[in-house]
């Protein structure tokens, strides 16, 4: 590893900075604002007083997460939605993982029946916006769980497991940590993994890409090195809910 | 006017604190972050290399123009267009405007056959939201031209007529330069001025709202209030762009 | 002024003939067929026994107004918004105007908790659309005030303030009243006011088209003819109502 | 037969009174003006210069229908299909019996690579609007093709076939002509029988209603009173071509 | 008829093969599988415990069908509704048939405050498939309200009469029995019968195609060849229902 | 493991009974009907002559998934995509996880410049749908390269790698192989893992679900049970293709 460096100049295991802006939004009742590299992402959370039909009379509380990018957040503009009348195919399935892994984050049952939306905006793209979000997200999750407990409405506001997401990929043979727009483009494989602070999985998908593949012990190289990229994920967390 | 303040301490005749953030997008050909007061908005403009049906063949160009606010933008959440699958009238019709306005201020002739797409993205809104667009845009606008020039696509980025817009209105009978939310939402009249720097108008739009209406003498001396106001404008979209 | 005449040899601040087929449907509250020129709009007004959600319990009324051309309405067939699962943009931008001017126009608390829809259906479009409409819609509100006062659903049908609506414009250079379809397309500036009969301002809209711009002597000078042309408007209005 | 009379004191076999206004519209290369009994119908025709995708390259024309209502058209406001993003299913059936029976009365070999387009659009109901739908639209249809002459587009216009249309049904048990509303709200059998002037049958649609059935004598006798009813109308027809 | 033989080596009164899987579904609370030559259509009758607002109160039940294709079940491969945001005009006016048929075969006033959803899906097309979805929709229906009656919800499943359908066309000149699709393609005139087996008729829709017409002999000679068909078809039905 | 069983009487690593009725289409280029337990799906592979616009003139071909429930494939009937006109979440994160498998099982280059469309269609439901799609759509992208090549328009059909699907989970703590529908319903971790017979990943997709997680050993031990039941899914494959 020695004759090479990322294309960024990282090495193989290193992430990119990543800042997290708390309570950046005058009205929401939590919000982050997530620089992770170039990339960056508005990720709010919002209270409802209701829940989905599925929910009413339950007494639980429910977590619906939106993604969505600006349209020229990419290289080249990205029409909306709307225009299309269409919710962009890629789009909807990364707020569907947003949605399932912050409402593994949440302790539903004592939200009581509310819901908390998550809109994570993607305002610039350089890859890992879906790691971004839901990192962010947490953040985000956890202010608007403060707010709930300011205001009396949940008892406490310690109903929450710690959640953090992460990108590693194998790019020209080689398994990396947080990959960028121009490694993503042309990696075999890439693999988001969203794991508690406990050490447990909440989400693993990994995928073959650009006619390439992986195996069993790549599979598990490459998670080793998520693991280590999200302690220090952990920690920025942490550091800024402090 | 000794015995009254604004709802955040303004003179009547006062704007708020306004500033562009020129070129912060990675992407965008021309792009501006736009804040005034608590409004926020990103504002870019992006080139596309064709033009729509009626024109292609004429060797003119187009702009087109497109607004949206976030979510959380606002006080409570507001649903995404998507959703409701439906183009928000209110959003329709500033679109309209912002389009109309900074098409006034390029010669699309000498553009050649190309679109500049100008996406203006509310990322917070305390009022003003169109006039920030319109103003960011004529900064993201100019960018663009600049690019175009240096890509030698375009003989000259000199095609252009700065223009600016500002809101002015009529609050508990007061007329007041650049209405914040607080006072929009309980004003009988609220007028937007869109004028070029050679003092021609763009665009005026002026409506009686919550009752009230307007009359002749109102009309003028609102109209001069944002003459001072564009003033101010015309002045910083000048430094920034020095 | 001596050596022109207008395209269809009206002077520069002559109105089009107007009429109103007042009642003219079957069906409808309210209605009124109006005929301006070559422009025919069918504007009706309908009782629903319901509000919005957001007036629910409030006691007070709404008005809502749709706005749509008939395909053939125009020069070349224009397709309906159904088949492109897209509200026009030019459509939903005057409906809203129209809505806004007509509730300018009843005391909606007097109303009760009902909507009166306002349709304005083009029939033939020679310029003056949004004019015409909103002077028709007016007609057809006094119509279905009248009917819920004859139902006793309201205490009184004298609930509304007269408002009418004229365009004018610059047309190479010249200040005109009413302008058709001819004048409209090559305008370098285009006014719509409306007004009440009480000389008030209810909404102005000014746009600079074609290049072209105006300025405050202009823009004096057209407010000028249309609160002339008004005049006629509101005298009209009142035969029908008589 | 002799102690009875129909809602609106018309015989069994009687028509209501049905005009056409040919050639009212403005702009449409063919057009008609249907008033038959309270309902009313706006038919235009309008040439388009290219055909489907199937049609491409074949030398052949199309013909294309669209019917619609507008919202108060009918006893209570019905709302309109863009607001519901649905095109109406009713609509959609009549628009493709309009469609179909259009075609059938115009040789598309002959027209050339061109669309007709049939816009029907009510203005007013009251019973019977796909029978004076197809009645108007043939009128409409003749009148394109004969501006299609007149610019030397096409050799002659005489490369159509007479076609009409009219409704019968069974009501309380008796058969009658042409039913209103107010009979069609009720009947048992509701037919709708388009033919030809040499009295073949284009289209024959018959539906029990309302829980009623009709056997083969009966609709032997509702043919009956159906070519009955054509003979009238094709007569009209004529009248107005000439 | 002795120099010639169909397509498929039919005589022209020869039904195809026709066989219904009854209760074929492990979940529907009424199916049958429809075999009808080449041709098949899953059937289901659904159970839900509400009517459509207009019926709320009323103490009748409602019925409702929905009939599409699946993408392969063609010839070429047809898009899906959904990607084109569009339901199919053929499909709607199918479903809208299907579920007068269907409504006229149960007794809805007995059936209680429930809405049965029939839906017929064409696994494979070779003509003919709204008949075959009505014959099969007869059966899942029976098979849904003997649910309801095991369910005790309602008193007994005797509240239905039997309805099938059969399509005969005019092919070459010669009257045909249930058309496949290489005839109804070149088709002068197709006709759907639909029957009660008390010998009443439900709907007919005949129509002439290709450029052809049909006389009222002809009619006629159609109409006997479908009521022999329909002896067939509510035998089969008889059998799979005893 | 001893004292208990699954819900239907299985082993922790057994497999349903899954069986592939291939080329059951007549239309359709390829096509597999899979039964795998009470599961059922019709997979279909029909190629169009066209590229997306992305890879005109590249020599590439394309190959795109699309996956549906039919509306009572299920316990309570699931209305359709096109009456809410939004595709169904669940529904588009599938169909692009079968495109993603099935792309990574051809060789796109050597197909030439056409489109491979797959078509899923769920027609019985009970766990599984996503593996039984993508090894039926397996099987039916081998027929529609048989046929490809069988037209001379590939050069050989052996472009492809095989590839199967199968989920695993964790129920009540327990690992088990091929989840049914009671099954994972209630499971805490539900893996599907996607590979070619080759033993490379293709996809990997684990997610914690109501309320449970899964921890580095456990996901070890899934992936072991899956690549067992993946090697009986090949061989069944196998004797298919054979």
């Amino acid at each position: 590893m020695t004759n090479w460096t990322r294309v960024d100049g990282r090495f193989a295991d290193e992430l990119r900075r990543v800042s997290f802006d708390r309570s950046c939004s005058l009205y929401a009742e939590g919000s982050a604002y997530v620089t992770w590299g170039n990339t960056q992402v508005l990720c709010t959370a919002s209270v409802e007083d209701k829940v989905p039909p599925f929910l009413r009379g339950s007494g639980q509380g429910w977590l619906s997460a939106e993604y969505s990018m600006l349209p020229r957040s990419t290289h080249s503009r990205k029409p909306r939605d709307i225009s299309k009348l269409k919710l962009d195919g890629r789009g909807s399935e990364i707020q569907r993982l947003i949605g399932r892994c912050l409402r593994a984050a949440v302790d539903l049952e004592r939200l009581g029946e509310r819901t908390i939306w998550i809109d994570c905006d993607v305002i610039q793209a350089d890859g890992g916006t879906r790691s971004a979000s839901i990192c962010g997200a947490f953040i985000a999750l956890v202010d608007a769980l403060g707010w709930l407990a300011a205001q009396k409405l949940i008892e406490t506001d310690r109903i929450y497991t710690q959640v953090a997401a992460v990108s590693v990929g194998k790019v020209n043979g080689r398994l990396l940590l947080d990959l960028c727009f121009e490694e993503d483009r042309i990696a075999q494989a890439d693999c988001n993994v969203v794991m508690t602070s406990a050490g447990q999985f909440v989400e693993i998908q990994g995928t073959a890409e650009s006619g390439g593949s992986f195996d069993r012990q790549e599979l598990d190289d490459l998670l080793n090195l998520a693991e280590e990229g999200l302690q220090t994920l952990f920690a920025r967390q942490s550091e800024v809910l402090a």
